[in-house]
């Protein structure tokens, strides 16, 4: 069965951006950014929410285009609609979490969750992340969008392997103990 | 100078306790917590909220003790009044700010901010907290009473030293860079 890994970067407060969606105040130059867009080659389909992936019409992505070009996309959001998007774009309307479980029993690389928040906690609540691979920035917000919105569970983790950065970023890598 | 060091247990989504207060999901064994416990040695004052102070009452801190026998205690609230409270033991109502920025200028080991997340994030405003260290347990709480509540700047973080025990407890220490 295929992982889906929600492998964000994180606040040591618990955000992943700032309320506008930003990320001002994250560390962009390092080693864990050269890791990290090697290990987005091992993903061959990404996941997302609606604001994620329009998120990215700020950085040059045309609506209805892969954002990452070697994946599948899977864009959940009962809204929105591409009058003809790429192949590798599809928008999940309905019986998301049908279609997530069944996505989970096909072939191919672990299922990459890139955010946002609020799919994350939706997701969450479902029991259907398995693993989290967490960018822990050093670095406050205060406020902002949650690591996961909407959730009231306590969730205990599995840490499996965790690697410090020298600029005092960790990759902290847990699976998720679903009682 | 006396730093004030915020020494405290968070989850992975920057929580230091449920809304209630109660910690349930937390690691309460293991070496971070005999580490933790060798740790408070080191400190000859603790400070912190009313709210964290009362906390005590539940595990039979009695109103006006000491909840810590070797460290002088500050409770800084407007509201709090004990008949006789114990030499050790004082509330701080007015001039707070003013009050510490005495008390860092004493003599005396690093000063112990142990909570809660309300006057750690009033304290955070003042850009009077010099160093965290975070006791990152690996669990999420989704909601709850945050590190630092009522914060809303972004503060970057520069890190110390950091333990990463078995059990998937990290201890992370880092100065709060003040631009």
């Amino acid at each position: 069965m295929r992982k889906i890994i929600y492998h964000v970067a994180s606040t040591l407060d618990g955000y992943i951006a700032h309320k506008d969606g930003t990320t001002h105040g994250f560390l962009e130059e390092g080693e864990h950014v050269s890791d990290y867009l090697e290990s987005l080659k091992e993903y061959d389909t990404v996941i997302m929410g609606r604001h994620t992936y329009e998120y990215g019409y700020n950085y040059g992505l045309l609506p209805g285009q892969p954002a990452y070009p070697h994946m599948m996309h899977y864009i959940f959001s009962r809204s929105l609609h591409f009058a003809q998007p790429h192949e590798q774009v599809k928008v999940i309307a309905d019986n998301q979490i049908e279609f997530l479980k069944e996505l989970k029993e096909t072939t191919g690389s672990p299922i990459y969750l890139c955010g946002g928040g609020q799919f994350a906690g939706f997701l969450l609540g479902h029991k259907l992340i398995d693993e989290l691979k967490i960018k822990l920035n050093p670095v406050l917000f205060g406020v902002g969008i949650k690591l996961f919105e909407g959730s009231g569970e306590t969730y205990r983790l599995r840490e499996l392997h965790s690697i410090a950065y020298k600029g005092g970023v960790f990759l902290l890598n847990y699976e998720i103990d679903y009682l």
